[in-house]
């Protein structure tokens, strides 16, 4: 990596956040910012904009989960949790709620930077992913808005489906828009009309 | 979990190899099959249909790699891997092989009921995803399909959208089939009438 690799640690006890920092520092070149306690970190996030959140849990519980989750955003960046104990409904709810790393009693000096290297591949496979279930429902949206619109015309106009998406074309370049807008326009007031 | 979990495990060390069924057995009901290299995977995952396979490789390589995602399927079943050592390049392609839990250094009996219940949720999550990102590129390309049928028809027979859409209906019908199956077939051959 040329630019170091910017990591927010959440991070209790002060011999822990050294011990993070020292190994992480081995590693390579990285910036930290550590703080104490979850009810820090969002604001920490908007002024550090780390590269990846590693957050060590003592004692986990549902509600220290659901904070962790609005505070560090995991579907937004990959966050490696570190937990002393776990069940299995633990594990499952912090993963589905996007957690890149689960580690149940391993924040050890040399293990962290593989699991910060994992949790970074599984980020950015899973975000790939669904960039492109994005894309591809809003794909099948848009399709599906402008044949309604398409239909609207032909009724309404009596025209054939070719003159209908010109229209709506030349409408849509004559006023600097969108197809599918023009579309999603139409397909919403066409009620109104009728 | 009512019906035992259905482990294969991949050990070259009987002495890891029993660690870890003792920690399996411990943890609950399982149906263990261990199998001491990489070669009898594809041949046990058949016999024994596994919900999870743990692979433990002490020294993980690409050609391991690779060798292991072949055997393992790692998107049609989780896989836990466990390696010794492990480097950037591996982590990554581990994960963008499917391989569910990717963990260096951490065989440990008391670590390993976690990191199997982790993977588990890891693999759930991700199938679930890929399998609705199947259905919206297969409708997404179901509609292209129809809407081009619709269009040879309506140029062909001089018909509109509704006529042309009723026409591919009342065929499907007749001939028992689905209306993309007759749309896909009409799209494939209209070139040959033409």
């Amino acid at each position: 990596m040329v630019s170091p690799l910017k990591v927010t640690i959440v991070e209790a006890d002060p011999g822990r956040a050294a011990l993070i920092e020292e190994s992480l520092k081995r590693a390579g070149p990285c910036e930290l910012s550590v703080v104490s306690d979850m009810t820090r970190l969002t604001a920490a996030i908007a002024v550090n904009r780390p590269d990846i959140v590693l957050i060590d849990l003592d004692n986990p519980s549902r509600d220290a989960l659901e904070e962790l989750t609005l505070a560090s955003s995991p579907l937004d960046r990959p966050v490696a949790l570190f937990v002393d104990q776990s069940d299995e409904g633990l594990a499952k709810m912090a993963i589905e709620a996007g957690v890149s790393a689960y580690v149940v009693d391993g924040l050890r000096a040399d293990r962290i930077t593989p699991i910060l290297d994992a949790a970074v591949a599984r980020f950015n496979l899973f975000r790939k992913m669904r960039v492109e279930l994005n894309a591809t429902k809003r794909a099948l949206e848009e399709r599906k808005t402008i044949d309604r619109a398409k239909g609207i015309l032909m009724k309404a106009r009596e025209i054939d489906e070719e003159a209908a998406y010109a229209l709506l074309r030349r409408t849509a370049m004559d006023q600097g828009r969108k197809v599918i807008d023009v579309a999603a326009a139409l397909v919403s007031t066409a009620g109104l009309l009728s």
